[in-house]
C-alpha cells in the first residue's frame, strides 16, 4: 500500500491544468498564487460526509464530481470565474481504484472549468470530502444574498426537484418513473451554473444556488435583503417527472424543499425586465420568472394549495433532522 | 437543539476580528476578500479526524486552537502573513458546550493573529475538522521547499521530540517525567512560528514546518531542492525531559521522527550566517544551527548513533502505520 505522499503525487499533481497564475502548486507548505488586480477573491469550502450526503457505496467518480460541483456552484451564486480548489480526503483505507476514479471525475470537471488543484491532504478515517474553491469577480457585479431590493423579479434557472425526486426513489419512497437516467444525473452529477452565474452580473445583484431547497434559500435571501417574496406556484418550472408527481400527490414539496438542484435563484429589477428576458431568451440554460420580491419577512406561496405552506417552507437542516 | 444556521451564525459569525480586506463573511454562498496588490496568496489546508489526529476525549478548546494553529504554522513556513480562515466542521451531535469550547480555542489564536473567519460548514458526522488558511506573501520573500542551495547551513526553531513525548506519555509507553505540563502544553497547544517565518525572508528562501517529523520534513526540503543534508545528531536544541529520554534509551526517534512539533526547519546560505546568528541573537525564541545541505540525495546523521539511522528516517506516514 502506498504512502500517503505518494498517493498525493500520484493522483493529485497531474490531475488537473497547470494555470499561468499558480506560482506554486502541491507540492510545499502552501500554495502560490496571484489574483488579478481589479477583482476581488471569492472563496467557498464545503464539506461531504459519507451517510449524510451520500451513502456508502456511490460511484466514486460521480461523486468526485459532485464534491467539486456543489462549491462551483456556489462560486457560480456569486458570479465568479473559478480558478483554484484545495481537496482534503478522508478515506478509510488507501483503495487505488476508489480514489483514481474518485479523482477522474473530480479532474473531468476541474478541466471543463479551468480549475487547478493546488492543494489538499489525505487522511485516514471515516470517508469524508473537504473542498474549498476560489476565483475571481469584479466587485461591482458581485451577486450576493442581501442584494435584492423591494420590486425585484425572481428567476430560477433549469427545473426545480429532480434530484430530491431521483434521491426520494431511490429510497424507496417514491415508485420509479419517468425518465429516472435523466433525474439519476440531475442527483448525481449537478451542473454548475458558472456560465449563467457570470451572465448574470449585468442585470442582478443578488443570487443564490439552491442547495437547501428553493423556499429555504429564498428565505436566506429574504433575511438578508430585509424583504419578503411572494412565489408563484403555477410558475415553478417542473420536469415532467416532477409535474406529475405534484399532480398525482398534491404534495409541493418536491420543488420547495427538496435540494440539491444546484440551480441559481437570482432577482432582477423590474425595469429591466423585458431586456433581461430578451437576451435570456438567447441562452441555452432556461430562466424562468417565478415571483417577486415584496415589503415584509419570509417566502408566501400564491397557488391553490396556499393553506398547506408551512410544512413546505422548512429548508433542509442537518440538524433538525 | 439549534438548527445548522443558527448554530453558525451564533458561533462563527462573531468568533474572530472584522478585517477591513474583508468584503463579505460567513452569510454568503462565498466570502469576498481582496489581496493586496504587491503580495501573492498563500493557502493551505488541513484536516484533523478523531482517532487519528486526537482522542474524541481531547479537550474542544485545545483542539480548537490546534486547527487553527497546524494551518498557520504551515504559513508560516511560507513566510507568509495570515489573513482569513475557513472552518468546516462535522460533528456527531449538535452539542453547544463543546462548539463553545472549541470555537473559543480557536477565536483567541485567530484573533492574535488577525485572522478573520470568513466560511465554513457544519454537518453532522464523524467528529473532523477541515481548515483552510490564507495570507499574503512577497513573492520575492517565499520560503520554498526547493529554495535550498548546496553548502545551506540547515536551522531549526525551539526544541524537538516535546509533542511526540507528551503523546507516548498520554499513550502509556514511556513513564510520565520531567515538567510533563510544559510537554502537554507543546502537544495541545503548539504554537505557530508566524513571526519567525516573516523574519526569515531576510535571509531564507527555503523552510518548511515540522509537523511528521524533522527527518521526514527535511527529507522534503532534500527531494524537491534536489540535495542531501547532513544533520549533526549532537546539535539538535533538545528540552532537558527529551534530552533524558535519548540519553538513557539511546534511541533518537523522538526529536528524529516524532511529529506535531510545528517548529520551523530552513536553510541560510553560509555567506550570511554570521549576520543571521547576530540578529537571530535577540529574537526570544532560540534557533540552532543543526547542519548543512550538500550534495546527493536523503537525510544523513552525524553523531554515535549512525549505524541505527535508518529507522529514525522514516517520516510519519498515515497511509503506512
Amino acid at each position: 500500500m502506498p504512502g500517503e505522499f505518494d498517493l498525493i503525487r500520484r493522483y493529485f499533481r497531474d490531475a488537473t491544468r497547470s494555470r499561468p497564475d499558480v506560482l506554486l502548486g502541491i507540492d510545499d507548505d502552501c500554495a502560490l498564487v496571484q489574483v488579478p488586480q481589479d477583482r476581488v477573491l471569492a472563496i467557498s469550502s464545503d464539506t461531504l460526509v459519507s451517510g449524510h450526503h451520500f451513502t456508502p457505496d456511490v460511484d466514486p467518480e460521480a461523486l468526485g464530481h459532485k464534491a467539486l460541483a456543489v462549491n462551483l456552484s456556489d462560486l457560480a451564486a456569486m458570479g465568479a470565474e473559478p480558478a483554484w480548489a484545495s481537496l482534503c480526503l478522508t478515506l478509510p483505507q488507501a483503495d487505488e481504484a476508489w480514489l483514481q476514479a474518485f479523482m477522474r471525475g473530480f479532474a473531468r470537471l476541474a478541466d471543463e472549468y479551468g480549475v487547478q488543484l493546488i492543494g489538499g491532504d489525505t487522511t485516514r478515517g471515516p470517508l469524508g470530502i473537504g473542498v474549498t474553491v476560489q476565483g475571481f469577480v469584479d466587485p461591482a457585479r458581485a451577486l450576493r444574498r442581501d442584494g435584492a431590493r423591494e420590486g425585484d423579479l425572481i428567476y430560477v434557472s433549469g427545473t426545480l426537484g429532480d434530484a430530491g425526486l431521483a434521491l426520494r426513489v431511490r429510497q424507496g419512497e417514491i415508485p420509479p418513473g419517468g425518465d429516472m437516467r435523466l433525474l439519476d444525473e440531475r442527483l448525481d452529477r449537478p451542473q454548475p451554473r458558472v456560465g449563467l452565474g457570470r451572465c448574470l452580473g449585468t442585470y442582478s445583484r443578488c443570487a443564490i444556488d439552491i442547495s437547501d431547497g428553493l423556499a429555504g434559500d429564498l428565505g436566506h435571501i429574504c433575511r438578508q435583503s430585509r424583504l419578503g417574496a411572494l412565489l408563484e406556484l403555477e410558475r415553478l418550472p417542473l420536469s415532467a417527472a416532477v409535474r406529475d408527481r405534484v399532480r398525482t400527490s398534491g404534495d409541493w414539496s418536491l420543488p420547495l424543499s427538496a435540494g440539491d438542484d444546484y440551480e441559481l435563484l437570482f432577482t432582477v429589477p423590474a425595469a429591466r425586465q423585458a431586456e433581461f428576458e430578451r437576451e435570456a431568451a438567447t441562452w441555452e440554460l432556461p430562466v424562468t420568472r417565478i415571483g417577486f420580491m415584496q415589503r415584509g419577512e419570509g417566502v408566501r406561496l400564491h397557488g391553490a394549495q396556499g393553506a398547506q405552506s408551512d410544512r413546505w417552507m422548512r429548508a433542509y437542516d442537518h440538524f433538525r433532522e
